[in-house]
């Protein structure tokens, strides 16, 4: 490397690190609002994170940034540099060309039709009436099409060029065929189900839960599963996240409901799955953007792996249930393993998609990643939204949301313009179920492993295979190496169909 | 005022209100270090707050703020400036002026020696072994003797410089008299109690205090006299502190000691002192350097105001006493309140100052001035220092530390180039016993209020007199207008004398 490379390629990498300590010290004042700061701090709060994002979006977007990358981005420059400089080069100038390929006048008018969107969503769910927010959504999407004209696509799919913001590389002709055969497997397996006169007996779950024993009892699962207390730490907030400020500093939040047992222990569960991911990144990423996960799919992969696959198992509860029975003696007396197995795994079809059990989930993703792929391609209007997605829940589910506030006013995402990250949450699946049918054949009494509580050997399987690399690979080129192929819903079928016909013995 | 300033001083508050939210981020990742970040994430945070600050200090001392400074302090545009804009711009060119005064190449060569020097303070400290310290202290106290050469001094005394950092406006010449009386009274009345046959019993305060029965008190105690939970928190932390955000968001840590009840309790009312001047700056100072504690000497009146003559008073236990016996029935059974005020009250010559009793502190200070005026004037080698402080302490305190430990290397401050500072403590004893006073006077039924435990009317006048200014006026201003004279230790002896001759029946 030449003497000049090697001194911008050092320049290039204190200034990301710069940017990078903006970032922790962002996700630090927004951990801090959501679980500690007291209620009259919060204003001043706010202004100082918004300062901060400015600093930060200035840094991200300068003259400075524009040459380091226009330098370092020359195909002789990225060959000579160190593989870390080169991803980080690479993921740089996606996210420089991404903000500076718009406007900032149209961006700002975004950030602010976004932040008043959010206001009349919260006010239109409540009412019930989606004509206040229709206009809102509107003009969102036409944004999401002026983004789409300015970022360019690939000229099959104008939706594509969304998907790529949450799953890099992942296409509508990826996903269709995918997402079709989940589908249709789904809703058959869920009418079969719902035939099923072997229905599980819930009502131990809905007993009184101490929210002080729950956190015990969640923080005691998360020590087993491996979560590491040293490099996070568990607090209580009004919507569960995680976070990560460092590989060494990743956070979980709960929320405790004392009359409901799952929402806390597998909200935790799905929570420290996330965390994980994040902790085990190899250390030589840090200060890069690349200590982060490589996808939102590959991350919902890891967060469901543990909540579903492992977490909502028999083989789990069978090493676990004497542990729950002495935590919560009353609340399960007389409820054998087997009978809390299938409790846990009651499958419902319901109008909430975060509130849906692991198999009618995907459904819910059905409906609002066909709805986003209408909205996008014209074959559909705003104003239909209501109808189609009535519609679809009848069709897939087996029932119509009585309100809109239960149906398509339900999620927050399209209020903060954010499309084509639904389909994320069922790729989530897909991933986590082929990753798991590579580690039953990789990891020796994988089954056994898990009823004896051994997770070392999962853990270490993940490290190795994904968490390690951060973003240094993409969420194919993970999914490839692993499984010697692409994308496949057929092994989360195959495990749903398995899993859910012995519980409901079909 | 012209169209031009107007606009200038617009954008200097809001260059102020970035470099001050740099300010509150940088305290918040600090309070998250010290209170709830996990061990494997310490390393990164440094870093992350390192970056930050010099953040801060590029922006504190930028070309723009140079010329904010130039236009703005000029007679004529102070002049016109509002009053908020005109203190902002005062001080943030002491600030600048002091930054600049120091060549960057000495400021950084003194950053790494005091860094190091803490590092070997702690060392010594442990192998009680001042050699180790001594050279480091002698570089420090070169520093020191540069520095004031570089900010200049007022040809009275060197030492002003370095006073006027802490207490801006404090002289030698003003406090060697108030000094003076207060060791020589001081040390007549330790010697008089220490002949007093009256020994208050202590045993009760030394039983077993369970944390987080501690914990539950302590917060009673805090609501009970004011402190606003809505606007801070309390948390633990190895050393305890109050830190400001915003006057929303003040908060405090204790640390507990399950088998000394005085610790926590006292501890927080002191943090909770310092915390609500902060919590009741006025709101129009946020995000300008106003919006803070006027001198170390005054915060330090108000956390000594709470913590001894509040919460160490007879008064206030005779309000609170039923609610003690019945948070801890076994600890106190059979002590009466007069002989529980007697205990908390209990003066004995000791060698840790952080530990002395509220009589014996100041001449714990006394020392310490002491030997920082004759190291800055010349009259004093760091060489003699163990020699020195052991004599003193014999003289004011009768006792002779048998280690180093325990003697001139217990405190950190001057470790880290802190000269100047521990006069603020014994002069917030000045001051609050001076405040008092007036209050007494002030505030009809004063020990009535206090017994009853309503304590909003002295609230109201710490607020209305001291708190809401923040740094618009100097301690002399609050001082004189409170008082109608200077800062005069007369007060404070009184108080003592009277305190403490009724507790020992002298």
């Amino acid at each position: 490397m030449s003497t000049n490379l090697e001194a911008r390629s050092t320049a290039f990498r204190a200034y990301v690190k710069k940017l990078s300590s903006y970032n922790q010290a962002i996700a630090v004042l927004h951990w801090d609002k959501a679980t500690q700061a007291p209620r009259k701090g919060m204003e001043a709060r706010s202004e100082v994170i918004g300062t901060l994002a400015g600093e930060q979006f200035k840094l991200a977007t300068s003259k400075e940034m524009e040459e380091f990358l226009e330098t370092l981005s020359e195909p002789a420059a990225l060959e000579a540099l160190d593989e870390v400089t080169r991803h980080t080069v690479l993921e740089c100038k996606k996210e420089y060309d991404r903000n500076k390929q718009i406007p900032a006048a149209t961006y700002q008018e975004y950030v602010v039709l976004t932040s008043q969107a959010e206001t009349i969503w919260e006010e239109a769910r409540e009412k019930d009436d989606f004509s206040l927010f229709q206009p809102y959504l509107e003009k969102i999407v036409d944004f999401q099409l002026a983004f789409i004209d300015y970022w360019g696509h690939d000229g099959k799919n104008k939706y594509n060029t969304l998907l790529d913001l949450y799953e890099p590389g992942m296409t509508v002709d990826q996903l269709d065929p995918i997402f079709t055969t989940l589908r249709e497997k789904t809703v058959k397996l869920v009418a079969a189900i719902a035939e099923s006169p072997n229905k599980p007996d819930t009502s131990s779950l809905k007993r009184h839960f101490p929210v002080a024993e729950q956190e015990a009892f969640s923080r005691f699962v998360l020590e087993r599963i491996g979560y590491d207390f040293q490099a996070g730490r568990m607090d209580r907030s009004a919507h569960p996240f995680c976070t990560s400020f460092n590989p060494g500093d990743v956070r979980i939040t709960t929320r405790y409901d004392a009359n409901e047992f799952n929402t806390a222990l597998f909200g935790s569960i799905h929570e420290a799955g996330h965390a994980m991911y994040e902790q085990n990144i190899n250390p030589r990423l840090l200060f890069t953007p690349l200590c982060d996960g490589t996808s939102m799919g590959i991350h919902e992969s890891q967060s469901r792996f543990w909540e579903n696959m492992i977490g909502r198992s028999l083989p789990f509860w069978n090493g676990l249930y004497s542990d729950l029975q002495k935590a919560f003696p009353a609340q399960f007396d007389g409820v054998s393993v087997d009978g809390f197995y299938r409790a846990i795994n009651e499958v419902t079809p319901s109008f909430i998609r975060i509130e849906a059990d692991e198999l009618t989930y995907n459904l819910h993703i059905m409906i609002r990643y066909e709805i986003e792929k209408g909205l996008i391609n014209g074959t559909l209007k705003v104003a239909d939204l209501p109808t189609i997605w009535n519609e679809r829940m009848q069709e897939y589910l087996g029932v119509t949301p009585p309100t809109n506030a239960l149906g398509v006013l339900q999620d927050i995402h399209w209020s903060g313009g954010s499309f084509g990250y639904f389909p994320t949450y069922s790729l989530g699946n897909v991933y986590a179920a082929q990753f798991a049918h590579v580690m039953e054949q990789q990891i020796s009494g994988y089954h056994d492993l898990i009823a004896k509580g051994d997770f070392a050997p999962i853990r270490e399987w993940l490290k190795t295979n994904i968490h390690q690399y951060g973003k240094m690979k993409s969420p194919q080129e993970l999914v490839q190496a692993i499984t010697g192929e692409g994308t496949n819903a057929t092994y989360l079928m195959d495990y749903l169909e398995k899993k859910f016909s012995a519980i409901y013995q079909l």
